[in-house]
């Protein structure tokens, strides 16, 4: 165990140890470490306040203080249930313990039911580097059908100065929440008559799904890719030739014609409706590779308690391809992606670091040809080595169809979202018979690649509201330029003009207006995260020109709205 | 009864008696007259073929020749019984009919159960003007539990000439078969594992749909409408408040969760679920109008037996867009509506009719106020005198929710299609308490107005891919330019370089450098319909110039690259 847990598992111990002092009638449950912390759950003889809570916080830190041991102690089953008599839950454990002995382990006068995992002396722990957060209600044993106990958690960590990076690492997430920016810069919303986990894009929300999408779309277009629509439902047929139906069956969302006594789905993935695309005629090797990309959406039947704002959804829209090639072509289109991958993450500000994901060659489900494996194997290391990825191999973790990489996203705040993804498939190409007339004239097997950019796009915009917290780069932003005159009354023609020349260069803005202070149409357009702010007074005016403030940047002071357009542009086009 | 019917219905009696001539142990079951000819349905004692039909389409010319009056005579049931006793499915007709008294026909030898509706005498049917066209089965009364009859088509005319032309148009519309066409020029494929009346889009089909809506989006744009998205489930709730769940509930494909015991369905429309993007937060009259579209897909559980190709499918992606406003901005959003109309199919070569669609005032169905109902009718009627529209008024054909225009397509072949729509909504406001903050103050509803301009795109491409016969204009085009080396050998490097400056202008191309003949791959690329060849020989590298031909027009001689991106770049902005 880690000094780290050790800590973290002592000190749900003591918050046991100070309730026990002041409610000597409480009836205790568990008390493990978790990550960035632990808790205890148990039984209280009143309901607990903030106060409560800070006091207790407070008589653990004179606990630790006392430089209390651990002292583990082995007794029979028989002597724990006379010292844990008073105790409900314990005993409860105590009968499911098969051992004919269990552990026990004693600080100051605090005696707990425990298998160990404990710092020798509380001096091991810093009194400053830990602190109880919150109360919630946690069923004993996690059953419904049990009692309602109350969890108290904590965090902790080595060192205070650990402690404190965490707490502002939460108070900065919690200042990013993708739900509430969602809300305050009017991007998506949920409504009860549609019900969770499916989204509405508003027209700002629409623009950057529509702008990343179209970024999508327009690094495949250059290297080949193909647009194709296909329907969102299908009959179950297609997915029974797939063979998702055994594996997956349970996740979709059933359709129900109530014309016809066909069994439909709403389509989880597009692979399949893809490869009758392919199949629809014969093929050439000199049609391959043929790379059908598409933006559409998946639905999948996601639990209703898991559900959370744009990150975990219903309704997924995907930047999918699927690449019918040769073995043969197979490295050359896993570069192809993989540089898009990094073309699409680097204008985005986005680091990311890649996970191949191999078969384990003992592991009877991976299916195909094991030569083949290995050199696709094989072919994606080279790949990762030749771009110079940072990467690690996942042995075990590939796909049963085929080896793949995987992208995780590294956000502002150092969490990794998994996005991208490309992935070989020996499997459906069989299963459905596909074939193309080879050189040679012979009909060939074609393999088959996977690949996402973005990934799921409302998951994407999700995490990456929150890497931004809503200061979307120039060329993403839904509202590009706010247009200010100062004085509605005297400002007001000049800034149309303005506005005018914005729309003649395609660029999204906002004239306000309204008759309101100049600091307070500052500090609105400031609150919407609008990357430029262009002033106009009677100085302005009489200069032809805008002041100009940039998002983090501040004034840049007066220039012509020539060389503001030439600048933006410029931007736009770099995605800068 | 019109003549062109008697005549009809006359055919189909002498249509029988020639059977009866020749068979006389047929039983008869009826034969009325329908649109453009007759039927007759029996059971035949023995398969018919087609040298069968010719020679009874002979034996009716001779009948017809022989002047032969339509004699009519009511008879008691009782008698009927006698006089048709040997055909079962007449004495069937006689038990069912209520009158004491029957109708019957005699001409020549030929004795029909009839109510009439004949020509006096035979002379007035021209013997030239008629053919029968094929063999079909029909079950006796339309039912599946009844016997299956042989029905006899034919069709009909007053003079040959009328046959000729519609004989004509018949064939045209059979070349030009969006189904066959589709094929052909691989638009779009169906799958049995995905499923009846669910197209799949090919590359090139895509790229039709996508360049549509492309142009439907672009002048929405123009006239302020902003994207927005909708997932394309709903709890049936949305349709419980809007309406549509008592109206159309039986024809939703109804989704199951199997998480969750909630109640979904594939939405049939968007207008419910925009208004929850409306009502996502509080509305001011200074955001009015506002414009939501769309294009996204609705399904509709329609009856396998009636889809047809792309004319009738379940999936249907439509050019969508909700205006919410006040009842003063009706008049400019309709007259903005109808002009996007107007420039959309102008530049898509289709004229037009519009249908007012109005309310009944004694027909208690509609709803909302009368006088509201008055001024908007009063106000559709003057947009479409103003613009100039070629319209009809129809009376109590409006919507319970609101009067309407429907735009009647009228293609090559003269034939007409419902395809645009714009409908005023009194009625949905309502239901969802949809509000804004008018200047004074109070708190206002809302109308809504519903619009489509292509209406439903897949629809839309079935009726254009029959319109052009596949020749689509140039900007529509899935392959706008074929390059053709006239040698692969000694051409393809100068074609490469052609190719070359056509993609650095987006332009859509194919290099044809096969080892064929010119005259073949001319051949291949004009089957395409492919509206510009460029032919590159000996001639035109020294001359650092292309051969082109166009489509329809044959050659235009060489030009310089230049000279011709100059040409077809023109032509595609002003989509001509």
């Amino acid at each position: 165990m880690e000094n780290i847990e050790k800590i973290r598992h002592s000190l749900a111990h003591l918050l046991a140890s100070a309730i026990m002092e002041s409610y000597p009638k409480t009836k205790l449950g568990i008390g493990p470490a978790v990550e960035n912390g632990f808790y205890y759950d148990m039984e209280l003889p009143k309901d607990f306040t903030a106060e409560d809570l800070s006091r207790i916080e407070a008589r653990m830190r004179e606990l630790i203080k006392e430089n209390q041991d651990f002292t583990g102690k082995k007794v029979t089953k028989i002597a724990a249930k006379k010292l844990f008599k008073d105790q409900p839950y314990k005993l409860e454990l105590i009968k499911d313990i098969e051992d004919k002995e269990v552990g026990t382990y004693q600080n100051g006068a605090f005696l707990d039911l425990c298998k160990g995992g404990h710092v020798d002396n509380t001096k091991e722990i810093d009194p400053n580097a830990f602190k109880l957060t919150k109360l919630a209600g946690a069923y004993w044993k996690g059953s419904e059908k049990n009692k309602m106990l109350t969890r108290i958690y904590g965090v902790a960590f080595a060192t205070k100065q650990e402690l404190e990076n965490y707490v502002k690492m939460q108070e900065e997430a919690e200042k990013r929440d993708h739900r509430v920016l969602g809300q305050k810069l009017d991007l998506f919303v949920f409504s009860d008559l549609v019900g969770p986990g499916l989204p509405l894009y508003t027209p700002k929300g629409t623009i950057l799904r529509d702008e990343l999408a179209g970024f999508s779309e327009q690094l495949q277009k250059e290297k080949g890719f193909q647009k194709v629509w296909i329907p969102h439902i299908t009959k179950i047929d297609l997915y029974k030739t797939s063979g998702h139906w055994d594996k997956f069956g349970d996740e979709l969302f059933l359709v129900k014609s109530q014309e016809s006594s066909g069994e439909f789905a709403l389509k989880p993935m597009n692979c399949p409706h893809h490869t009758q695309i392919y199949a629809s005629k014969p093929r050439s090797y000199r049609e391959l590779p043929l790379r059908y990309m598409e933006t559409t959406t998946c639905y999948r039947d996601e639990k209703t308690g898991e559900l959370s704002g744009l990150t975990r959804v219903r309704s997924l829209t995907q930047d999918d391809a699927h690449i019918f090639c040769t073995m043969e072509q197979v490295e050359q289109e896993f570069e192809n992606i993989m540089e898009m991958i990094k073309t699409l993450y680097g204008k985005l500000g986005l680091e990311f670091k890649a996970r191949l994901s191999f078969s384990d060659p003992e592991d009877p489900k991976y299916l195909g040809d094991k030569a083949n494996w290995k050199k696709a194997e094989e072919t994606l290391e080279r790949i990762a080595k030749k771009l110079g990825l940072n990467y690690t191999i996942a042995t075990g973790e590939a796909a049963f169809y085929g080896p793949k990489i995987d992208i995780m996203v590294i956000d502002a705040l150092g969490r990794e979202w998994q996005c991208a993804t490309e992935q070989l498939d020996f499997v459906q190409p069989m299963r459905f018979g596909l074939e193309y007339a080879a050189e040679d004239g012979t009909k060939k097997t074609p393999v088959m690649i996977h690949k996402a950019l973005l990934g799921t796009i409302d998951r994407f915009l999700g995490v990456y509201i929150e890497h931004t917290a809503g200061n979307f780069p120039l060329w993403l932003a839904p509202v590009q330029v706010a247009v200010i005159p100062i004085s509605a009354e005297k400002h007001s023609e000049y800034a149309d003009k303005v506005a005018k020349e914005l729309q003649g260069h395609g660029l999204r803005f906002e004239v306000m207006a309204e008759n309101e202070s100049l600091s307070k149409k500052i500090r609105q357009a400031e609150m919407q995260h609008v990357p430029y702010l262009l002033i106009i007074g009677d100085k302005e005016i009489q200069a032809n020109a805008v002041g100009v403030r940039e998002r983090g940047k501040g004034d840049l002071g007066a220039m012509p709205v020539e060389e503001f357009l030439n600048k933006v542009k410029k931007e736009i086009n770099n995605k800068s």
